[in-house]
């Protein structure tokens, strides 16, 4: 059963197995560091498909398909699917899942999605109240270009704080311990955050708005836990970019707590920065689930890595409320994992 | 702890409390037949605020503040808030819940949110993970007709089977039934439900996109449950609507489930059908929210209903899915409110 430890982490006590992940990118991704981990690349970004969005809604459901696949399960395996991405009304996850025949519940957190989804999805297995469950999320350039800032005819000229939304997405399969005691991974906590708000109203500068929000549920972790930053092999923030990462190691440093000889950011990773011009790095919800359910969790489940704490970083925020004066909110939800020595 | 019961449906062992519970209205909901029944109602629907948006905001806001009073509580009691809303990228929700201080897991379910907010915060509370959760959702008339119709300004002719979004906001303060043994109504059961599509695409007529999803939940409760219709006092769906309801208790019907003599909705209540008229009644999540927070749940608490099923029903589309040819996918989440005899 879960427990409570300090004010704000829930500690797993089966350490809810990793059965399954998968990732699914576009060529842009394919061409950056870890374009060899990825399950699935797509050359033609459309997928095929007639619209960006619906592109999108492939991502994620062929996330999930190779997910399932490689764990070697079938849709009607999985009790409850965990969702979400950034378009309106989440019409990714929707239109991508409607033909699983899963129990679905949508999430929404922005870029922290991924990391939300993991921990309601580890709990669901830990109380008892599944069996096996499923987590994914996505996000497509084209998609997010067109709905948050200009569409791409449009050639708007991006300032040197802009992230670049990846087009990915990334799926992980999650089963309960009494029925899978071998997987090499599992998560062993989860700490939620509070919504923070520093004022920041700069709409290409995602990075400085998300980083206090980050460090407060980091801080909340270690708060709780009695642990510190060396105690893991990698904190793995997801997206920041490189402004918000730097801006992160600068808050924590502050607090007492250094991180930077072991965090690093999704949204650093995912591109080449001396060959891929992307400014401040990748972004989306689709950038840190691709990153964790590929090198990641390959190395953690060849003993590569074995203690990483993932944190999902969300800007709370849409173009309406932007265009209505407000600053941008910042969410950060954590999980811990770990594998088997 | 939580079991599955038969393949969908989630056990309560522990009956979770419901500690406290308000809601927040407009105008025009202030004129329907439970009117007297909710615990705030604005006859300004811009709540003092510049925008729709920001007004639709502070009605969750108010709701939240509202419940935890009633129930004796402050915002650093609740250990998580569960929360969605209509707009896109859920504002309503964060920018209302912001100042609150309490980790936040946004949700989206279109109108099934309220449904799908107290099942996960029931699960949080019975699983240990939580000693006191909240479910909020809200909506705003003004907020939606801009975002999935026409301009208010622009007086767009509604259809006879266009349902009406309710100005409205509603929370419920869950608590672990071991500090809180004597709160009268608590939560026995919950169904998430699969997304369900039977292709309709006319977006002035949700409740029929809606009902195969409710019909589809109930029917895997009545079987996981091996329980009937009448086992039950009140089938309380939110929102079919008028058009929705019946095909609803058709659909039933025909599968062996009649329904009809303890079936309501949400949508048929909120507003006078002679006096007010709205065409196919009301609806959005603020709609259902209102009406379980505020009648519903006093006639529970009172003793004078005693055994609820609560049936969120939400249609998962955009006005750009829409837009690009696509049907309108319904889910359904149900939650089984039981009161102390």
């Amino acid at each position: 059963m879960p427990s409570k430890v300090g004010k704000y982490t829930i500690q797993f006590q089966t350490n809810p197995a990793v059965l399954g992940f998968a990732s699914v990118v576009g060529k842009k991704e394919s061409e950056g560091p870890y374009g060899n981990s990825f399950d699935q690349c797509h050359n033609d970004t459309t997928l095929g498909q007639q619209s960006w969005e619906k592109a999108e809604s492939q991502l994620q459901n062929e996330a999930v398909h190779l997910a399932l696949k490689k764990a070697n399960f079938q849709s009607s395996d999985i009790d409850f699917i965990f969702a979400g991405d950034l378009l309106n009304q989440c019409i990714s996850s929707t239109f991508g899942l409607r033909s699983l025949n899963i129990p679905f519940l949508g999430q929404y957190g922005a870029c922290s999605t991924m990391a939300q989804t993991l921990g309601i999805a580890s709990l669901f297995v830990e109380s008892g109240a599944a069996v096996r469950t499923a987590a994914v999320t996505s996000s497509h350039f084209c998609s997010a270009e067109r709905q948050f800032r200009y569409p791409l005819e449009y050639g708007g000229q991006r300032t040197p704080t802009a992230q670049w939304t990846a087009t990915a997405a990334g799926a992980v399969i999650l089963g309960s311990r009494s029925q899978y005691k071998t997987a090499p991974v599992g998560l062993q906590a989860a700490t939620f955050g509070r919504i923070t708000d520093y004022g920041i109203k700069d709409v290409s500068n995602m990075g400085a708005a998300m980083a206090p929000a980050a460090a407060n549920t980091l801080l909340d972790f270690f708060n709780d836990t009695g642990t510190n930053p060396q105690d893991y092999d990698l904190i793995l923030t997801g997206d920041l970019g490189y402004i918000g990462s730097q801006l992160l190691d600068d808050i924590m440093k502050r607090d007492g707590k250094d991180i930077h000889t072991v965090h690093n950011d999704c949204g650093k990773m995912i591109y080449d920065r001396k060959k891929q011009d992307v400014h401040a790095g990748g972004s989306g919800c689709g950038c840190s689930a691709a990153i964790l359910c590929s090198p990641i969790l390959q190395q953690m489940s060849t003993g590569q890595l074995h203690k990483v704490l993932f944190i999902g970083t969300g800007a709370l925020m849409s173009p309406t409320s932007s265009q209505q004066g407000e600053s941008i909110p910042g969410v950060a939800h954590l999980v811990y994992l770990k594998s088997q020595p």
